[in-house]
């Protein structure tokens, strides 16, 4: 007997059943605001994320060398791979270009509740604007999703922020100092011990005065912007603030500005983020990390050799991830059952007429199963309640005499004849209801 | 600038819209016949492969040793996967299991045209039942999945072939035969020349004479089954004609029959195969290979430790694959374009009432894009025609003053203007032609 790898998942009906509802609703939601579907691979040359991050980053990525001789890696994220393909196609592509797809994604990392080595993202990307109308859109999109499943604005938050006020800030402070890593701190901020922050924010560069004064400062901003325009005097700063405040008006228009919160300690794990930066948490703090999160990245495609293209996305993962912990704790997880519309029971010598049955009731668009296992009544039915079936239709040889079929509710075991011919004939879904006096 | 790898395929969205119409035929047909979808891993323990197929599966495979000293590969098909599911969970399984997915799949091979490295395929396995029906509906889902397609019987056939059939009449020749090799010669025969193909069943235990005769029998099957069951004595040989017969007399109550041609040099390559086979081919040879196949492996479940559990499925290759080819030569090919239902172009400081007729317009389920670039009416209708919006609604100042946004038809260029509260209001779907007179 062989085993799955540990992080790796194998999803059975049930439990798919569920999932697949909450994909349909996270691509429903991207395509109605005219994202379009693409298809990306699942290897891509090392060197693509060594580049950006590294050669640490190599530890987290499944790489291996191919038999051709090429370094190449699964891809740990989506974001790498849509730069590339921008910029290879930078000519014909009409702007804003808006993408999205669902994969499965692979990280070497340890597996902990709602963390797997093997996990599924919606990416969702918007390229070509600079507008805040483009972040808007973005935090629009994300919220439109959650409430599409059924959650309110009590149950979430977005917790927005901006790179270039953390950035400014930081500069302003010591004009030396590692940004990168400064902001990698902020980011640990709410994971590690207040000390250890501070230390984060030392080696960073700044004194531990200063760490405690950029600290206050952030807090300050989170309840009063104009509080970080008034210590300022930087300009990337008064630009950062004012470009914050007009992608919360453009979500104020957009329907979307009562989930988001200004949390400037939000800062976002990875280096390629610019400007707004955002998470998703959950209001109750039941789920406790960030449930997914989202930006905006001028910089990469330039940085791929492309032509300077601003971008923003968000990527909620939707399987094997954080997003199903917040359904689930808020009571919206769809159930985890699989659905039949009809099974056609056949007994005795029926089978070209429960064939034709089951055909017609497919052509009309409905989940029918039929007997593939020379089975009794008893065993059949059996089967039809295991799998939900909602209308069992019994083509036995006496009832066919009387160019009959028996119609059967599963749910409250009423049971009427109706006329084979009209099964379904003229319906479009006919069940007991249709037939019962 | 990156590249992707070879025999990888970035999809961009307009194609991607041909293969998301493609992958929806596919997977509502399999739904319609009551197979449920499973999630499973891109990555086995390679093992897995090896203990089924030789150290030599190894040179097709994605094959590397990840971070914790594991052997993994890449999957290359998905029955271990499956099967190893199915001995997983066979207590709590009720039967028959029916199973489909769409994923990639990923093997080191030569790339040609419709051959890539990763390619896309829909498996859908039965599970659970030995009976000539199971094989009949296999046939049957490929067979309405060409024809929703709009695929005719003249397009394409199955050619339907049955492993014991040739293995039983290999033994009769000589009990000492390699059967394994001589199949695989029988899979190769369309592909060498004859003399390479008599060289392969001699090296595989038949003499020359002896390989000629069993070629012409296989032949004289394909016309009439009856001439293999008057030559031969094997018990095996005339059970297998019989279920061949069964299945073919359950495909004809299915309403597939017209679809198969019995065609005895069909054997499909992998080994796992022990009962009925078939392959889908083009009826106007165009596309010269396979387009898709599936078959019978009963003892597969039973040899990775489970219980002895029939099984049957077919994988048509949905990506990156041979079945585009043959919906291409056959004119079916979905059109490679994105769709778009509203285009809601907002000029001046209408920001507010175009970001609510296009909340509403999204929430009655269509497609709706607005401008996230501060762009000039100019460009905005550029680019709406650039994504094939049907209908743009021009949200201008102008118009607002009377309550009133103009509706334009974007294949006649017509317009008219329609009460800003009318768009939509009580109307599912507002055109041009709501509002005109």
């Amino acid at each position: 007997m062989y085993e799955g790898l540990k992080g790796f998942r194998d999803v059975y009906p049930a439990e798919m059943a569920a999932y697949r509802a909450v994909i349909d609703t996270v691509e429903d939601t991207a395509r109605s605001y005219g994202f379009r579907e693409i298809s990306t691979p699942a290897l891509e040359r090392t060197e693509m994320y060594v580049d950006k991050s590294g050669e640490e980053i190599v530890e987290e990525l499944y790489a291996f060398e191919d038999k051709g001789g090429r370094d190449v890696s699964l891809t740990p994220e989506l974001t790498p791979t849509v730069a590339r393909m921008v910029v290879a196609k930078q000519q014909e592509l009409s702007k804003p270009i808006k993408w999205f797809s669902t994969r499965p994604f692979w990280r070497y990392e340890q597996v902990q509740q709602g963390r797997f080595r093997e996990f599924y993202q919606t990416n969702v990307d918007i390229f070509g604007s600079a507008e805040p109308e483009a972040d808007a859109e973005v935090l629009s999109f994300a919220a439109d999703m959650l409430t599409n499943f059924g959650l309110s604005g009590d149950e979430f938050e977005f917790r927005v922020s901006h790179r270039d006020i953390l950035g400014g800030l930081l500069r302003e402070f010591d004009a030396d100092v590692d940004t990168t890593n400064a902001i990698r701190a902020v980011d640990k901020r709410a994971k590690v011990q207040e000390n250890e922050y501070l230390d984060l924010l030392y080696d960073a560069g700044l004194t531990y005065d200063q760490a405690r004064e950029f600290d206050d400062l952030l807090l300050a901003g989170d309840d009063d912007l104009d509080a970080l325009t008034e210590w300022s005097e930087s300009e990337q700063v008064h630009d950062a603030v004012t470009n914050l405040q007009d992608v919360l008006a453009a979500a104020d228009d957009f329907g979307v500005r009562e989930f988001c919160d200004v949390s400037l300690t939000t800062a976002r794990g990875l280096d390629y983020y610019t400007g707004v930066v955002f998470e998703c948490f959950d209001s109750t703090g039941e789920v406790s990390r960030a449930v997914f999160g989202g930006g905006r990245y001028d910089d990469l495609i330039e940085s791929f050799g492309g032509q300077p293209t601003p971008a923003v996305g968000v990527a909620p993962g939707v399987m094997n991830s954080t997003l199903p912990l917040l359904l689930q704790r808020a009571g919206v997880w769809p159930e985890e059952a699989v659905s039949t519309d009809y099974y056609v029971l056949s007994v005795g010598d029926t089978r070209p007429v429960a064939a034709r049955v089951a055909r017609d009731l497919r052509e009309r668009g409905h989940v029918v199963e039929t007997d593939v296992s020379s089975r009794s009544f008893g065993a059949q039915l059996g089967y039809a309640d295991s799998i939900n079936a909602e209308t069992v239709v019994v083509v036995g040889e006496h009832d066919l005499e009387n160019d009959e079929v028996t119609v059967k509710d599963m749910e409250s075991g009423d049971e009427t004849t109706a006329p084979v011919d009209e099964f379904p004939g003229e319906h479009d879904r006919p069940t007991y209801g249709t037939f019962a006096e």
